[in-house]
């Protein structure tokens, strides 16, 4: 075993759907910090909605980019914990990854390729005592913990022999003048976030006019401010992609527009 | 730019109105700990309701005197984010503060007076890609790491024209032998937090009598273990302002008092 | 006073009713903080159900084994605060604790025994200025800090005259071929967490069967993938406890079961 680099205070973050309810997040935090005390260790969010695989990868794949490139991203979602399914950890484009490799990483594969990856099969590094059920704290944080020492990922398993597990995400199909894809997420503030890249628009954003159903919001705007309260509006949110929002209101509540609704931006269109 | 001082690990508080549902506080976190990797950084809440710039107001005052002088405090809590409002940076008595210049402020101005503070206009400190809707994470985390790698104020913007926007907040008025003040918040186990401070009670607290609308509470109390489970009490609370209890219950919903409802603390009076 | 040995970066949990939407967590951490900057503050979790003392034993003994032995656990549960009960900080086992002496350390008390512990009636070590009602921030996140730093334990307060609080918790009974115990908490999920050991089932899993009233589960799976999607399972869960889950479901609503609720296990049974 080579002899770990150090690092100075490393960030690890968690992403799970165990809510804040338990201690489980608090069990995988102390594991870690039994192996490296100096781990910055920051929460991404526990509130992913149960075993919701394909919502926890488009929300993972939009924070990471804030946290400095050494960071250790863990993510367990994991209905699949103690049957067949792989543990892997991978470094993907710049970025380090550690997770169940049942599409976690869906979404970051369509934009990075997998530098190096490996299945968590050299049980060394797992706790001494492993749960059927909680993968997350016995093998994931501990590997994690390890790696943000500085062993090398060809430690902890061997090399992957198929590529990481995609599943289908939600598409995007583009015409000359339009773009239609799907609402991803609902924020905290009932913002519908949709799969759409506001770079892909390229027109003058006056006359864009976004469609969800029978709703209607013409034009793109800069920020919320920009229209009057209680008015909808489009604009590129904090995700960094094409978002519906009701100024000092909730969106999903007053529009009745769910996860996974169909979202279509046309634009030189006239206006009805 | 001038080289910066270092300190040990300093402290740095967020408190929003973003929840933890979403992973917004996540990457304000990333951003801070990309530019100063020893902060340790505490959340003081994310549960603002959203966009109650007074409610926060009030409840940032009552947290900070628990943490060390040379603390950062950043909030966020930003209806107006991308529309002309300013962003802050400020120290204000022995303490510093980042925050949108909305009125955050308003109830620690009411203590304390703006020693230095400067608008943050010096975009060399932000990060490099700006979302119109996300200044927590773009602006105000990179300042205040920043800032605490120890850069002086003035090098985060220009000196701040005219004082920070203040709101007319719940206002305590005072007779011989009454104080009448306003509930100002009510906390998860439902008791009434007002905005009376109990040192102004001037008498022995036997002949003191609270009153919310209908309802009367004789006397106050040194703690909870005071009355019997189930009856009301009036006492000094965590907060260190004078609350309004139910032992063992919750206060708001038993006596069906919200925040804004109008309290009233008479001494010397006669028991009817 | 001795001076102080120094460690590293030593950790320390909270474990509390406060929920998270004030910020009685951050101040406690604040106050921690102040006293040693170094610390690793890891939360187990604020959602214990309002003065719950036992669910909080039960808990916080499940949640430790996770944690750095040097590692010091402050419960705060406290509907006594601000009465005559005492305030303790103890070593039992191998670790250490500190808590208001009302019960909290009921169910670690089943499995360890205490070393030294002293009721904190050295206010040397306390905030100036105490609150009534917030013992959490003022006296044992102060202690607790100072404790991490490396003081003695008999610096804070004198020897323990009679043993720590223990109330009676859920008991087990035990025959030939039956476990007779409680639930004694609902996760996230929903599963159903007894305070059964799986350790204590002698037999080969196929022959056991699971009642709690008129609910049967047949054998003891290893994990979730077990069974097919909607099916009830009975296996050692996260907790190291005998759990009841739902796959993919939520065993608490569809079986509508509390916490409380008898759970009887017997094998050897001839099936009906």
């Amino acid at each position: 075993m080579a002899s770990p680099k150090s690092f100075n205070r490393p960030c690890m973050t968690f992403l799970t759907d165990f809510g804040t309810r338990d201690t489980y997040v608090g069990q995988m935090k102390g594991v870690a910090l039994g192996i490296h005390p100096e781990l910055q260790i920051v929460d991404l969010t526990h509130e992913i909605p149960p075993q919701q695989i394909l919502r926890a990868a488009w929300v993972w794949s939009d924070a990471i980019a804030a946290f400095p490139l050494d960071t250790i991203h863990v993510a367990v979602v994991d209905p699949g914990v103690g049957s067949e399914r792989r543990l892997i950890a991978a470094e993907i484009g710049d970025r380090k990854f550690v997770c169940p490799d049942n599409g976690l990483l869906s979404v970051i594969l369509q934009r990075e390729v997998v530098r190096r990856a490996v299945t968590l099969d050299n049980s060394a590094w797992w706790r001494t005592s492993i749960s059927n059920t909680f993968h997350g704290r016995d093998i994931l944080a501990p590997v994690a913990a390890a790696w943000s020492l500085g062993h090398d990922l060809l430690e902890f398993g061997s090399v992957l022999g198929n590529p990481p597990v995609t599943l289908p995400s939600a598409i995007v199909s583009r015409s000359q003048n339009s773009l239609i894809g799907q609402i991803i997420d609902i924020d905290k503030f009932g913002n519908l976030i949709s799969n759409l890249d506001p770079h892909e628009l390229p027109v003058a954003p006056a006359s864009v006019r976004t469609e969800i159903g029978a709703i209607r919001v013409e034009g793109v705007s800069r920020c919320y401010a920009d229209v009057s309260v209680g008015e909808p509006i489009v604009l590129a949110g904090s995700s960094g992609r094409l978002e519906v929002a009701i100024r000092d209101g909730n969106a999903a509540d007053e529009l009745q527009v769910d996860c996974g609704r169909r979202i279509v931006v046309r634009w030189g269109v006239t206006q009805r």
